[in-house]
Parts: structure tokens; C-alpha cells; sequence
């Protein structure tokens, strides 16, 4: 295949100016961080690498307690290279000193397999997270040196990936294992990039190769399981390159497909990349929220039938899966320059992904419902309100990788030519030269792009045009565009000085859902342009379940107060229905109707001014 | 407080004549009793109780298998006293002797904890289901002993009674538990209402009065038990009368609720009455389907929030827990002679229950949804159909005890009155003398009641007025009734020869519900007389999660074809939205429309016909 070969844009590349990037990645530097090391000193997950835990003692380390705090370490690296810090960069090299005084003589590096249960290493591939803990060691290693220049991580998870190679493979006297949570897939792809060893994009390959091969690992060598429906929850049930349905724990899965595509695009292997493409379509066109969330069932966080996304208590769309998505969807977007995967990583990350971390940054949903209610029942989370922690703090620990990690989905560039994926306002430092992005996307429609260097001379620049924009226009130094755009980007030669003016048309839109989404029958969401809008019973005290929009009297933007400045909210008018004064379950007397007026708020922003009822898909006049 | 003391109606006393309790009640004999009797020794449960397996042999038994053998067995005489069957009854006898001679030499009786793990008798109450089977045995005695006048059984639960007396209770030298899954409380108070022995109905009141009492049994004696919402799903988290929630497991819970009210009967308990009229409300005014169903997740099995009453995949409404209701309800009802109570069996027996079985009355229904769409996760049931059996088959073996012991709620009698509680076709020896009900009730507006014979003169004879019944007329021997009913009951004094006919009205009615239960917001449900009907994709191949009901239009009354004789279905307007051409997951066009009829047939006649999709709650087309 003709693989295209972008890459992601260096966070050290990019510096965001606008409202949206910029003021999450400050979140993330003063509060998200902070707050997740404290989290991590004070449950244990750092002093678990002092290896003195005792049966007995308080604060036993987890199986998975070692990716919070590497993901963590993963997190602070990213906003090390956007925010020079000292006594953060002190606490980080302690930390990863503390790491690497674990490590095990033969590279292996695993508290919890360590003191805890040391003669069951490698025992139960399939629920101990131990490749998985292996996975997130090394990306963490990989960013330290890459962003930092650090090589005390770099060298031991080189180590243990080395250890970790000599366990598993084909090759006589290995075993045939591969992880229950995937993630070292696509971590041993970071790590062969970051140091040319091509041992680990091997390792990688024979992990995606291996999984849901006959024997099958589980059920035949392993012998830890025994249900098909357990193999499906793990991705395990049939070699990946065959799978063309997104099934099992979502978070697992994207993670998986995000190896594949690696392995797929490094290896110019054709039959694994249309899996890929078949399962982004599985996931993108039946399971996927419209805020970009997949996973729609709490009971496996997992995906469950195609067009089952329920709103309300059973829901999940777990913080971590969207971020995955975004993961995914880039590396697919990198191999074919297709605006397409842009798209849904902007819904993904505008909507379902900022969603799940507040404002301030202190606090993060697991689960991002779609509708709160009175009566939602909060399955995993515990509570409606986004929380500081959990028990398993995957999601809060992603979000310190992934808010900065945010600016290398900005861009995509290759060898050719520079693509600009989401217009936010910021300055890239391309390979081609200098390019500055203003504006008040994703809120205002007209965004400008100016050159502000091109060493080399000209060179080809591609902007997108978004899918949900219908009409648009693009000038350069003041003269139109009139081409078409070519998958989903209009490509230009620019030069220093040279300036781009575009207009996005930007009006609220209705939208509704595949009658397949049962649940959403009769009812509509409000975009504009790749924001999801939500009704909190904050702005409307009248309720939000009880609420019908009436779409025929037009909706005109205004501001909400407590929202961040430039934050568009939608004004409409609905109607309202009223409980007769009986009050029963059921009752043979229609409600009551008053009419009223609405407010929607980004949903992304919902319950960051205190608890309320949310609700996205609303009920409309006209149905 | 001034109790009534109605008793329910006999099985023996009662013959049905109608078109759906005699034919379920056919269909029982016929298909139920054998298949169960079938699956019980297909899967070991009859062999368990010659107690001669062995670790490593096929078919261990079950904590909970004895309790299904014995609800057969339980059925069988309930069926054998309807319709008498030498050979049935020779099997049953062979059974019963089987289960007599596992008795151990100290009373007690429970094939897991004789053979599997003869050393933790009584060790886990919490989660082991011990005293739920000893229960469920004692019920099966008492019918041995009432309906068919056979000892043995009856001699067997007495002697494991007494044993079970010899170990609990508050007594010096004796055990504090309370049972896990409740069921025993009532068993012992049929077990005391049978043998007159006062201790069965003390040690039924210590289970009620030890249940969440300090210091807790589950958290402080016996600490199987570690949170508060472990506690709740076992109603153990406050002492019963404090109770005003129903929580938790929701068969457990009207289990004990039935329990509570027997004992608040029996020994004149006013605030153990109150808690059950709390917990009453708690359910039928906040936690009910429409159609009786309770308890509306799959996860726990349990109740939830207030209102949340889900239709699809993540409901529950589990065919025992309706089962439980009406037995919780006719102890309302014949304590009280309250109508309201007789309201809500007619509602869950001719809905929620009766759903849960097969006109054949060989397959079954786990959970109850009132919505099936190609996305329904059948989380509990493994499919959307009824099936034969269940690994935990509960519900099956329900079926065998409940479809005769309809019979019992259709009247109620105390030393000064009869009840007519439910007016379909039967005849009646009451006390008074013989009655005799004709008419097609519940799907004929007019009804007949005949007093064939009164030996001791005139009595008073109650006529239920039913709630959902807005005009009625009742003439005795042609003369024009007009009293009120009080508490739900029209009395009036009759005597041999005298002849009553009544006609409820019974239009079409629209029915809404209470805007708290946010998932039924704009639609609509409806009702004929106690039926809840539903539409099913067969009647309506256009769809039914896309249909909008036209309720301006009006509706006629029908019959479709393959529903038994009878069966009363509802015609009317509604309009189906389309899908434009645009496949998309969520797009910008409204749908089309076009218009057409549709069918809904009673809810618990659905999935008779072969597969299909169905709803209860339909969109309508003013909201």
C-alpha cells in the first residue's frame, strides 16, 4: 500500500494560543499533574518501587498500580517540554530513579509480581496487566527521552523490553504468550522509533501476530480461559488481521488496533491495515457516540451490539477509550492523510475526551453519560460528579499524558508536505518552517494561517476542510480558493509571509440519529461545528428530561456565566411538560405543556458549575 | 390494629373457566410440570439426593438446586390438586421418598452442604442459600399435607424445622443468622398455619426481628460482610421495621416483605404492618413497571433509584420478583380487604407474570423487557426469547408453584365475607356456599356472579371496583346497585339464586407516566381494562421503535391470528419514520414520514409467535 508516512507533530513543536488547547494544558501543568503524583505518594504507587512491601502491611501494591504512575511520568514529561520546571523536573528524576532501583537483575521490572506474588510471574497473561504495566513503562521511557533528552528511563525499559523479548515468541524456547490489555504493541512501535532497535518492532509484530492465533493462547496453552465470549472481550477470539468488528473492553481494543496500524504502516502490511480500517469503520459508522465516547455498556467496559448507545445509567464511554480513539484515529490519519480520521479525532477530542477532566483539572469522569437524571444510577463511577480518583485511576492518570499530548494531533507533516488537522490557534514549528494559526476556533468561524518562515522556499500546506462544514471559504493573500478539497484537505504552495484567511460556516445544526439508535428516537442533538451541545439543569431550572426543543423558532448564540471567556452557548425556545397534580407511576391524563425558552452549554463543559441533570439528545416539536 | 384476616381462596376450592387461567393452568399440567420434572433429573438434581457424589464426578450439585427441585415438586401438588394423575403422583411420591431419606439423623437437609462441603454447614448464610432451600422445602410440605393430605414430606421439613430451631435463634447456646435469601420467614408461617406448632412462627418472627438488627450479623458475627450496599442488597442494613425503601435484590426483598406481613398479621405487630405498607408504596408508587414488573437492573438483580425504570437492555423485572410481589400484595390485601392490593396482582399477574411464561408453557422469560430491539443486550437471558431452562432456573420453577396458585388470589374470604378479588369465569366453594362467575373477563366488559347455593342463608359478598375502571353499572337480580365502593369494594348481601351482573367499562386509554421516569418521555403506553398491550414487529413489520402512535385517531378493537381465542388486540393510526438514503450514525435531515396502522397485542402474549422486536412505550404523536 501507499502509505503516506505523516507524523504526529512534536509537543515541543507546538505552542497553543487559543481558549480551548491552551488553557487545558495550564489545567494540566497546575492542577492534573500535581494532583495525580499526590495521589500516587499517598496510595502507595511510588513507594511501591522501594520493593519493602510485606504481607501484612498496608497499601499492597496492584497489578496495575505501576501504569498509573508511569503514565503519570508520561504525563509530566509532555509538560516538562512545554513548561521548563525544576523542582518538577527534581521530583520526576527521584522517581525515576526510585523506578530503576526495582528493577530486577534480568531487566524484569513489576511491583506488584515483585513482593507480592514473585512465583506467579507470567502466570495469567490474560487478567494481571503485567505486559500491560510493561507497555506504559516504555512509553514513559520514550517520552523522557524524547522530550527531555533523559536516558535513565529510556535505558531500563530498553532493558526490560530486551528481558521482555527473551520471554515471548516463536523462536524455540520462548512462549507464545500476549497480553490481556494491550498497550505494549504500540509501545514497543514508540520505542523501535525512538531508538532504531528494530528487536522491539518485531517483539510488537509477533504480540499482534500472536493474538487470537490458533492454538489459541488462552483456551490452548495458557488454559486461564475457556468462553469465546471471554477471547471477544480481549480482542482474542480470531487473528486480528480477520477481525472486522470492534468487540470486548473498549479501551483494550483501540489500543490494540492503535499496535496494528503501527505494525501495519511500518511494515507495509496490507491485509492488517484493512483490518484497521474495517474496525475504525465498526466503531465509527455503529458504536461510537455522537460526542466521539465508545464503549457503551458499564458491564465489561466494553462494546456490545451495533447502534446500542444508550444515554443513561448503563452507559460508559469510558475517558480512556475516547483518548484511544484519538490514538487510533491519528495513526490511520498518518498513514493516509485522510481527513476523515481528523474529523473524528476532533469530535473525539473537543467532545467526549475534554468531557471527562474539569476545568480546573482536579477532577475527571470514568463514565461520560450522555443524560443525568435524577434517577441515573451511576454503575461505575460511583457518583455523577467527576471525581479525583478511583480505585483503578486509568483515566485521570491518561489525562496527564494526553492534555499536552493534544497539540500533536494539531498537524501531521511528512516529507512533502504539512497538513493542518484542527485550525485551533497556535504557532507550529513545521520541518518546512514556522506557520501560525489565529482565531477562535473552534467557536468563531474564521480562522487565519500565516508563514511565518520557509527556509527551504515553498512548500505544499494542506487545510482541512471539516465534513460537518457545508460551506466555506478560503483566501489566499486576499485571492480565492476555488479548489476542492482532495481527501478532505485543500492543498496550497505557501511561502514566507503568505496568508490564509478561511470562513468556516458555523450555524447550529440539528442533528438526528440512525432510527437504529432506538433510544434517541424522536429526539435531536445540537452541533456547531465540531461541538456537541448539552442542556444542564443549571441554565435550565425547568428540567432537561421534560424538555422539548421546538426547532422551527430558530436558535441564536449567546454566553453563560462561568464558563471560560469565548465559551459559545446556544439560545432556543422548548416547551416544557408538567406533572398533573397526581402522583402516580402512570397516569391516563396527558401532561401539562408551558413554553419556555433553553440554553446549551458544550458538553464538554457540563457540570463544571456545580452537580446538575444533563442531557444531550433532547426531545424536539417536530420529533 | 384491626386486622381482617381474609385467607386466600384454595386451590381446591377454585375452578377455573375462563380463556387465560385455565389454559395457563392446562398448559402447566400439560408442558410445564413435565419439563421441569425433566430438566431436574436431566441435570442431577433428583440424583443429588441420593447423596452419593463423589469430587471429580459430573453434575456437583448446586447450592440452590435443591430449592428448584422442591418448587416442582411444590407445583406438582398444586397440579395434582386441580387435576389428579396416578402417574404424576407415583413420580412425585418416588421424589419425595428420595428427598425423605437424605435426610440427616439430625434433621438436617441440603444436598451441597451434605456432599460438596459437608464442613461449612451454616458457615456463609450471607451468600449460600441454605435456609432459602429449607424453605422452599417447607412450602413443598405444606402443600403436600393441605392440597394432597400426604405426610411424608411434611414430617420431613417438620423434623428439619425443629432442627433449624435448634440452632438459630436468641436463645443462650444458639446462632444469630439470619438468612441470606429470604424465603424461610414465610415458609414457617405456612408451616405453622398447617401444624398449629407455635415454635415454626417464632423462629419465622426471629428471622424477621434478627434481620439488620446490632450488632449485624453479616458485618459484626459472622463477617462475610464488609459495606453498607452488600448489606442493602440483602435488606440487612437497618432492622426491618425502620424499613421504608425497597432495596436490593427484589426477589429476596418481597419474599421477606411477605414474610413481615404474615408475622405483623399473625402476632398484631402495628409497626411491622406500617414498615410493609411503607415498602409497599416504596415499590408500587416509585419502583414498578406498568406491568408489575420490579427490581430494574440486571446488575444485583435489584431495585434502583426512584423511577429508574428502563425499558431495555439494562432492565430486569425479573418473572420471580412479579411473582413475589402478588404473594406480597395478596398478604395486603387479606390483612387490609383493601382493593388497591387486589389492583396490583390483577396488574402483575395478567402482565409481568404471565409475560414470563409461554402459552405452551414450556419456556420462560429470566427478565421481563418492555422493549426488544436489534440492540437489546440481553444481559441475563442470553437471548431475547424465552428459553427452557436457566443455569439458576428460579423462574421456571416459580412458574410451576405460581400458574395453579393463581386460583388463590381470584377471591379472598374471612368468617363474615367473600371477596371477589378478580372476576374471571370460575366457580368458587367459599364458606358461604358455591359462586359462580361467567363473562370473558378481562377482555369482556360484563361479568356475571351466580350464588348457586348458600346453606347457611344470606352473606356478604364484596365486588372489587377496579381502580382503572372509570363506569360501571352492577345490578342484582336486575335491580340497579348504587352504593359506593368502599376501600375498593362494593358489598352487597346475597344469597342462593340471587344473580349479579357487572359491567366495568373498558375503552382503549392512553396511558403517560410520571415525567420522572425520563426514558418514557413522549411516549405513551397503552391500556384495556387490567391489560398492558405492546406492539410487536410481527403485527408490525414497519417497526415499532419508529413508530409514532396517532392517538387523535382513534383505535378499534381486533383479534389477530395465532393469539388464543379471545384475545382482545388494538388497532389504530400511527406514522413510521424512515431513514433518509444517508447511512451515517447521526446526520442532519429529519426523517421521513409515512403514514399507517398498527397493531399492539396484550404485553404478555408477546414472543409467542416466534422472534421479534416489541415495545410497550411508544412515541406519540402529540408527546
Amino acid at each position: 500500500m501507499n502509505f503516506k508516512n505523516y507524523s504526529r507533530a512534536s509537543i515541543k513543536a507546538v505552542t497553543a494560543n487559543d481558549s480551548i488547547f491552551k488553557s487545558r494544558i495550564e489545567a494540566c501543568y497546575k492542577a492534573t499533574i500535581p494532583s495525580s503524583i499526590k495521589q500516587c505518594r499517598e496510595t502507595g504507587r511510588i513507594d511501591a518501587f522501594k520493593l519493602d512491601w510485606k504481607p501484612g502491611m498496608d497499601k499492597q501494591p496492584h497489578i496495575f498500580w505501576d501504569s498509573d504512575l508511569v503514565k503519570v511520568l508520561e504525563g509530566v514529561a509532555n509538560i516538562l517540554a512545554i513548561y521548563p520546571d525544576a523542582k518538577l523536573e527534581k521530583e520526576y528524576d527521584e522517581i525515576v530513579s526510585l523506578i530503576a532501583s526495582a528493577q530486577q537483575p534480568d531487566g524484569y521490572l513489576n511491583t506488584y509480581f515483585t513482593v507480592v506474588e514473585p512465583e506467579k510471574r507470567w502466570s495469567n497473561l490474560f487478567d494481571c496487566h503485567e505486559l500491560y504495566c510493561a507497555g506504559h513503562m516504555i512509553e514513559a521511557g520514550v517520552a523522557a527521552y524524547e522530550l527531555l533528552g533523559k536516558r535513565e528511563l529510556l535505558d531500563v525499559v530498553c532493558k526490560y523490553a530486551d528481558y521482555i523479548d527473551s520471554v515471548f515468541g516463536e523462536e524455540e524456547g520462548k512462549r507464545r504468550g500476549v497480553p490481556g490489555h494491550e498497550e505494549i504493541e504500540l509501545a514497543l512501535v514508540r520505542l523501535y522509533n525512538a531508538t532504531g532497535n528494530e528487536r522491539y518492532l518485531k517483539l510488537s509484530k509477533y504480540f499482534i501476530d500472536e493474538r487470537g492465533r490458533e492454538p489459541n493462547f488462552y483456551t490452548e496453552v495458557e488454559k486461564t480461559k475457556q468462553y469465546k465470549w471471554q477471547l471477544e472481550r480481549h480482542q482474542a477470539h480470531m487473528p486480528v488481521r480477520e477481525q472486522s468488528v470492534a468487540t470486548g473492553h473498549s479501551v483494550r481494543a483501540v489500543y490494540l488496533y492503535s499496535g496494528m496500524a503501527d505494525i501495519a504502516t511500518l511494515t507495509n502490511d496490507e491485509k492488517l491495515f484493512e483490518a484497521c480500517e474495517r474496525l475504525f469503520k465498526s466503531i465509527t459508522e455503529r458504536r461510537m457516540y455522537i460526542t466521539g465516547g465508545i464503549g457503551s455498556t458499564f458491564e465489561g467496559e466494553r462494546f456490545t451490539t451495533d447502534y446500542d448507545l444508550t444515554n443513561g445509567s448503563l452507559m460508559y464511554a469510558e475517558s480512556c477509550a475516547a483518548i484511544g480513539l484519538v490514538r487510533f484515529a491519528s495513526r490511520m490519519l498518518n498513514a493516509t492523510g485522510n481527513g476523515h480520521y481528523a474529523e473524528i479525532i476532533e469530535r473525539a477530542i473537543f467532545n467526549g475526551v475534554l468531557c471527562g477532566i474539569s476545568l480546573k483539572g482536579d477532577t475527571f469522569f470514568y463514565t461520560n453519560y450522555l443524560e443525568v437524571d435524577d434517577n441515573t444510577t451511576t454503575y461505575n463511577m460511583g457518583s455523577k460528579d467527576r471525581q479525583p480518583w478511583f480505585h483503578c485511576s486509568c483515566c485521570p492518570t491518561n489525562y496527564c499524558r494526553f492534555i499536552p499530548e493534544m497539540l500533536e494531533y494539531v498537524w501531521s507533516e511528512n516529507d512533502e508536505e504539512v497538513l493542518l488537522n484542527m485550525p485551533i490557534a497556535n504557532t507550529f514549528k513545521s520541518r518546512f518552517g514556522e506557520l501560525e494559526v489565529s482565531g477562535g476556533y473552534p467557536y468563531d468561524e474564521n480562522i487565519s494561517v500565516v508563514v511565518k518562515d520557509s527556509p527551504k522556499g515553498k512548500f505544499s500546506l494542506g487545510i482541512r476542510i471539516p465534513e460537518w462544514c457545508e460551506k466555506y471559504t478560503i483566501t489566499l493573500n486576499g485571492q480565492a480558493i476555488t479548489e476542492k478539497p482532495v481527501n478532505g484537505y485543500i492543498k496550497l504552495s505557501v511561502q514566507e509571509g503568505d496568508k490564509l484567511d478561511c470562513c468556516f460556516d458555523m450555524p447550529v445544526k440539528i442533528i438526528y440519529s440512525n432510527p437504529k439508535i432506538t433510544n434517541n428516537a424522536g429526539r435531536i442533538a445540537l452541533m456547531r461545528g465540531p461541538t456537541v451541545y448539552a442542556c444542564e439543569t443549571i441554565d435550565n431550572p425547568n428540567g432537561t428530561s421534560n424538555m422539548i426543543i421546538d426547532t422551527q423558532a430558530g436558535f441564536e448564540l449567546t454566553t453563560v456565566e462561568g464558563l471560560p471567556e469565548g465559551t459559545v452557548a446556544i439560545k432556543g425556545k422548548a416547551i416544557y411538560e408538567t406533572f398533573p397534580a397526581d402522583g402516580s407511576l402512570y397516569f391516563d391524563k396527558p401532561m401539562e405543556r408551558t413554553a419556555g425558552e433553553f440554553i446549551a452549554i458544550p458538553y464538554a463543559l457540563w457540570n463544571n458549575r456545580g452537580s446538575a441533570n444533563m442531557a444531550v439528545w433532547i426531545r424536539s416539536k417536530q420529533g
